[in-house]
C-alpha cells in the first residue's frame, strides 16, 4: 500500500468522527458513539471509502492502549483509601453480579455448556464485557446537580474506579483460561496472573519512586510523558509476551503506577491530545468500519434487548443491595446503583479484546454499543429524578 | 504480526531516542542527529532490537507529513511581504546554485549522463537534497546573540523561510520529472505541478476564509487542530494522487494556507506534541534503523567529504553573492551566506523522498546526516567570529 492512501483514511476518519462526535454531544449521547455510527457510514457497511487495513487496526491498538493507561492515570489511591470498604464492597458485588447474570443470558439463548468448554468461555466473556463501569456520564450529572463532592458522590466514583481494576482482573483471567484450549491447567493461568500482579506492585513501587524523583527534577517537561508513553507501550507488552495476561491489563497497571506522582495530569494531558486527535477517533470509527449490519439477525436484536436490560438490573441490583446493606436509605442505594449502571469505551475495549483473542464475534458489538447508548441516556434522567423525589419528599 | 509487539518497538524507539536526543543537545548538535544515531544503535547494524517493518515505516511518513506541515504553518506570508525583494533574491539564487553544484558534484564521482536519463536525475537529485536550509540553529545563535530582530537577521529568517517554499517547487518537478521514466513529457510535468500549486492556490483562499471563520467561531478548540490536521493529510494524498506531486509538498502548502489565521499557533503546539513525542523519533530513529553501515565504502567516505564542502561553500557563496551585490558589507554577506548553509530535517526529509521514489541509495543518507551535524557545530561558531570582528574593526 503506498503511504498518500493512508493519509486519505486518516483524514476521512478524522473528519468524519469528529463531526459526527460534535452531533452526538448534541443529542446527549457519548461522543464514542458518534465516532462508531461515522466508521459505519464510511465503511464497507454504507459508503465504502475506507476499509479496514493493518495499519489501521494497529493504529486502533494503539489508541486502545492510550485509552487503558489514561484511565490507570485517573485512579487516585489517596482518595481510594479514604472510601474505604464501602466503596470496595460495592464494586466487588458489581463486578460479580453482572459477571454471573451475562453468563447466564448467553447461555439462555445459545444452551448451557459444560464448564471450560470454549462456549462457556464464550458466555463467560459476554459477562466480562458488563463488569466495567464507565463513570463519566454519572460524575457529569451529579457535578451538574452539584452532589459530586458529597459522600455518596465520591462513593460512587471509587466504587466505578476499583470496579475497573477489578474488572480487568476478571478480564485477564477469563482471557488467559479462555485461550488456552480445553485442556488449560488453570492453575497455571492463576500463578501467571498473580506473578503479573506481584511482579508489577513490587516494580511498580521500584518505578513509582524513579518516576517520582525524575519528576522532582525535570517537572513538566516533555520528558516525563514520553518516559511515561515508553512505560505504558512496555508493560503492554511485558504483560502479553511474558504472562499472557491482556496487552490493555499491562497499560492500565502502567497508569496506576504513575497515577500518584505530580506529573500525573501533565502526563494525561499530553497523552490525551494524541488519543482524541488521532488514535481514538481510529479506535472508535474502526469498530463501525467493522461491523456488518447484515449480519445482525432478529436473534441478535432479541438478544440484544435482553443484553441491555440484564446490563443495567443488574448493576442497579447488585451496587443497589450493597448500598442498602451499609445502612444507605432506599432512595440513595438506588442512585448508587443508577449511577454505576453506566458502561462505556472500556466496555467496548473488552468487547474488541474478545474479538481478538476469538471469544466474542463481531455482531456482539452491536448490543455493546446499544448498552452504552441506553445507559447514557437513562442514568442522567434516574439521577435527577432520584434527587428530585427526595428534595419533594422532604 | 502481533499487536504487541508494536508496543515493545515503539517502547524502545521513543526510549533511545529521547536519551540519545538530550545527549546530542548537550554535546550542540542538532537532537535529531541523536534520535539517528539511537535508530542505528537499536537497528540491525549494532544491537538489532528494532527491525524496519511496514508498520513503522507508516508511522515514520506521517511523521514526515507533520514535520512538513508544521514547517509551513511557521511561514509568516505578512512578514515576508516587508522583507521584500532582497530575500526573496537570496533565497532563490541560494536554491539553484546547490543545486547545480550538487548536481555536478555527483557528476563528477560517477560520471557525466545525458540529460533526461534516470543517472541524470539521481546526479539532479543530490542537488535537490542541498537546497533547503534549516533556520533553526541560526535562529537560535543571533537571538543568543541579540541579533535576531536586526534587518540582517529578518532578512536570514526570511530567505530562509521563502528558500523552503523555492526548495519544495524543485523537489515537485525533480520528483515529478525524474520519476516518470526516459519517456516522461516534461511539459506534462510541468503543467501538472503549475496546475497543483494554482488549484491549492485558488482553493487555499477559500479554505483559509472558511477555517479563519471557523477559528473566530470555535477558538482554541480541539476542532481547529483537528480539522488542520485533516487537511494536510487530504492535501499530501491528493498532491500525489492526482498531481503525481510529492506528498510532503501537499502538506507543506497545507501549512502554508493556514499560516495566517489566529490559532495557527496553537495547530502548531498540538501538533508537536504528536509530532515530539511518538511521530518524529519513530522517523528519525527509523533513518538510522534502516542506515546500513557496511554499505559505507571509501568511495562513499570521499564523497562526504567533498558532498559537505560543495554543501556549504554552494550556500555561503550563493547567498553571500547576492547580498553583497544588494549592497550589504563583506562581512554582513558573509553573514548572510553563513547563516544559510545550515541544513537539517527538512534535507533529510528530502532524502527519504528520494529514496522512496528511487532516485537516492539508502547508502547517501551518510552524507546527509554528517553534513547537518558539520553544518551545525560550524554555523554557530563562523557567526560568532564574524560579529566579533566586526566589534573589534569598530
Amino acid at each position: 500500500m503506498e503511504a498518500y492512501m493512508i493519509f486519505r483514511d486518516i483524514a476521512i476518519i478524522i473528519v468524519a468522527a469528529k463531526l459526527l462526535g460534535i452531533l452526538a454531544r448534541k443529542l446527549n449521547v457519548p461522543q464514542v458513539v458518534g465516532e462508531i455510527v461515522a466508521g459505519l457510514l464510511i465503511g464497507p457497511s454504507v459508503l465504502g471509502l475506507v476499509n479496514q487495513s493493518d495499519f489501521l487496526s494497529y493504529m486502533g491498538e494503539i489508541g486502545v492502549i492510550l485509552l487503558m493507561f489514561s484511565a490507570g492515570l485517573g485512579t487516585n489511591l489517596k482518595d481510594l483509601k479514604k472510601t474505604g470498604i464501602t466503596a470496595f464492597l460495592i464494586a466487588l458485588v458489581g463486578v460479580i453480579v453482572p459477571l454471573i447474570c451475562g453468563t447466564l443470558l448467553y447461555m439462555v439463548f445459545y444452551g448451557f455448556s459444560a464448564i471450560g468448554s470454549h462456549e462457556f468461555f464464550k458466555a463467560v466473556f459476554i459477562g466480562t464485557i458488563l463488569t466495567a463501569t464507565s463513570v463519566s456520564i454519572t460524575v457529569q450529572t451529579l457535578s451538574e446537580m452539584g452532589k459530586l463532592k458529597t459522600t455518596l458522590g465520591t462513593t460512587i466514583v471509587s466504587a466505578a474506579i476499583i470496579d475497573d481494576v477489578i474488572g480487568i482482573i476478571v478480564l485477564a483471567i477469563v482471557v488467559g483460561i479462555g485461550t488456552g484450549g480445553e485442556n488449560t491447567n488453570i492453575s497455571v493461568v492463576v500463578i501467571r496472573n498473580l506473578l503479573f500482579f506481584i511482579i508489577s506492585g513490587i516494580g511498580g513501587v521500584i518505578l513509582y519512586k524513579l518516576f517520582k524523583r525524575l519528576d522532582n527534577r525535570y517537572h513538566h517537561t516533555q520528558r516525563i510523558p514520553i518516559l511515561g508513553l515508553a512505560l505504558c507501550m512496555a508493560l503492554s507488552y511485558c504483560a502479553e509476551r511474558y504472562f499472557g495476561v491482556a496487552d490493555i491489563t499491562g497499560a492500565f497497571v502502567a497508569g496506576v503506577i504513575l497515577c500518584n506522582i505530580r506529573d500525573a495530569e501533565y502526563i494525561e494531558s499530553k497523552l490525551n491530545i494524541n488519543s482524541y486527535m488521532l488514535f481514538g477517533p481510529i479506535f472508535f470509527a474502526g469498530i463501525g468500519i467493522k461491523t456488518n449490519i447484515q449480519g445482525i439477525s432478529p436473534t441478535i436484536i432479541l438478544f440484544s434487548i435482553c443484553f441491555v436490560i440484564v446490563a443495567l438490573l443488574a448493576k442497579v441490583v447488585g451496587c443497589g443491595t450493597v448500598a442498602k446493606l451499609t445502612k444507605h436509605s432506599l432512595n440513595d442505594s438506588l442512585k448508587v446503583g443508577v449511577g454505576m449502571m453506566t458502561r462505556g469505551e472500556v466496555a467496548l475495549i473488552v468487547a474488541q479484546k474478545g474479538l481478538s483473542v476469538g471469544l466474542l464475534e463481531s455482531v456482539y458489538f452491536t448490543p455493546v454499543i446499544i448498552l452504552i447508548i441506553t445507559s447514557s441516556i437513562l442514568t442522567p434522567i434516574l439521577l435527577k429524578f432520584l434527587y428530585k423525589r427526595e428534595t419533594r419528599a422532604v
